[in-house]
């Protein structure tokens, strides 16, 4: 850790002692699942291919070799190690195109929430809409949503339909997060309530790390209730996940998180610490109200606004909520996988995925 | 017919003498599967399901009952066609969701078509993107895709999962040929080839019908032949509609085709019959590639581009190769199903769809 801003509470507070176990897991995930990627995005037809490839890193916009990197490999990890947890080897070593299409799935909703969001930069490089333009990317993202559910309708594995279903279930459900978020956004802060706000960042982003637990647990035969308990667990791991990164978004350090500090606050985001704050009912969340009305602000005005989201109890809200979630990711898990041993990967990655700082 | 700015030839040559048949199938593959997308469309979260809703013209933008058509729903009548003639009455019954499943994906590319294309009406109402912003209408469209594949792979039926295999393939080919449709009209009207220009109609317009009339196969549980039979006559039907609806672009009747006359030329549009025009290697191709590079033309320059492109072949050309679709469209029919009692819906469909005028 080098000085911050602020002091990140939160980084140091969930940091882990020991996380070499996840790293072991997100890298052989991604070695196993990078290949059935490649053939995936290389079936595509010419244009859709080049745009794939470059999304994914494999390629530059010219077609030349990259070595940029196509993601962590959560969602995949959280599949193989769902279904080694309740299937051991051989349902692991079967789940492994169902991680490919959850990581397609992923990739798809990236690449349609840049153009809907305007982002110009994905892992250190620019969007494909920067650089093929909207059309293209929408018509590679749809293409993603394809290949994902064929790759999954293709597999011979008595789980596949099921599977199928689920995940196009899953997509629905990221729609309707994605639609919520960007419909919130637009509102003013004042009519947005704590409720949605979590229902939205349940459905963005608990949901597909959920589905990726529950195929996992279908590759492994598991029965309905510990399938159930699987969705659960990545559901309250991806909502731990969510309170940290928007603590993280507004009092992180930008040398760990990659963006500016206070850049939630400049863009005026209604993320979970902030409706928080202004749903309090304290003196702090009129004041708020106030700020978060007002045009955009200087680097003071936003540690102020920060202050202020703090101080209307936005940020002890957010902790408390997100150990809440820890507290039932460790009860969901212990449900379906009662041996700690076999339930070992699963905890591992649900730390990662919820002490990560960028 | 009433009197027109041009003899609309195609129209007279290939206005059907009884369509009455498909007229009845396509009303009674509208009453059986309307029920199977309202569901689908009502099982979405609140915001998504109006959108889906208005998009089907089933409700206004505010909510209230609305009674404008779905569509003439050519697609699901093609599945549940060939499901019976394959298979009989209880294949045709079998195969209804899936006929809903590919109503779904076609309303999906609509949506996504409409925000790139910016085009503003579709079935004489706004277009979604107009009445609820790009951002709704991508993840409309996302949530239809996936809506579609959801429904499939819910089927019990034994031909479910090689249909989402299917259907998803199809998906991605209809994503290369908008990509390729968006790609192309951005480019010299001089660098475009015949042969891309129908590759391109193949997949954004054959594919689709062909994936119907394969779906339908499948669920008569079809041979391997015979299925790849039925979709090359969906596949040709497609192509030769769309060298019908090129030749209507630009020499139609405004009061048959609900757009103006020469909207294509006006559009500068490189449709079939005009890069079959512009690759003639006649005197008159030299004369349209200029007119074509001009600026925006007045009526008087449209019914002059119209009339070089008929000098350069262009309209022969589209005629002749439509009446070769259809010749490949009975062979391919012929094949798959050589009782023509039970091959006669499918014919009356084709020739329907190819004989439209609006």
């Amino acid at each position: 850790m080098t000085e911050s801003m602020t002091e990140p509470k939160t980084e140091s507070e969930y940091r882990p002692a020991e996380c070499h176990e996840a790293t072991i897991l997100l890298e052989r995930a991604r070695a196993e699942v990078v290949p059935v990627l490649r053939a995936a995005i290389g079936s595509m037809p010419g244009p859709l291919r080049r745009i794939g490839l470059y999304h994914f890193g494999w390629e530059n916009a010219d077609g030349t070799p990259a070595t940029g990197g196509s993601g962590k490999a959560i969602r995949p990890a959280l599949v193989l190690a769902a279904a080694s947890a309740l299937g051991g080897p051989a349902a692991r070593a079967a789940a492994l195109r169902a991680a490919a299409a959850v990581e397609l799935v992923h990739n798809f909703t990236l690449l349609h929430d840049d153009v809907m969001d305007r982002d110009t930069t994905r892992r250190h490089r620019p969007t494909v809409w920067t650089v093929f333009g909207d059309d293209d990317a929408i018509l590679a993202g749809d293409a993603l949503q394809a290949l994902a559910l064929r790759l999954l309708a293709e597999d011979p594995h008595p789980a596949s339909r099921a599977a199928v279903a689920r995940l196009a279930d899953c997509v629905v459900e990221l729609c309707a997060g994605q639609q919520a978020d960007t419909a919130m956004e637009r509102r003013d802060p004042g009519e947005v309530t704590l409720e949605e706000t979590l229902a939205m960042a349940e459905a963005k982003t608990g949901a597909l790390l959920g589905c990726a637990c529950a195929l996992g647990a279908l590759y492994a035969g598991a029965a309905a209730a510990d399938v159930a308990a699987l969705d659960a667990f990545g559901r309250e791991s991806g909502l731990a996940f969510q309170l940290i990164d928007d603590v993280i978004g507004i009092w992180g350090d930008p040398r760990h998180t990659g963006k500016p500090a206070g850049a939630d606050l400049a863009a005026r985001k209604k993320s979970l610490p902030v409706v928080a704050a202004l749903t309090s009912g304290t003196p702090a969340a009129s004041e708020l109200a106030g700020l978060y009305g007002a045009p955009h602000a200087d680097e003071e005005d936003l540690e102020y606004i920060a202050l202020t989201v703090e101080r209307a109890g936005g940020r002890d809200w957010a902790q408390a909520q997100a150990a809440d979630r820890m507290a039932r990711v460790m009860q969901e898990l212990a449900r379906a996988v009662p041996d700690p041993e076999a339930a070992g990967g699963l905890l591992a990655l649900a730390e990662f995925v919820t002490r990560r700082t960028a």
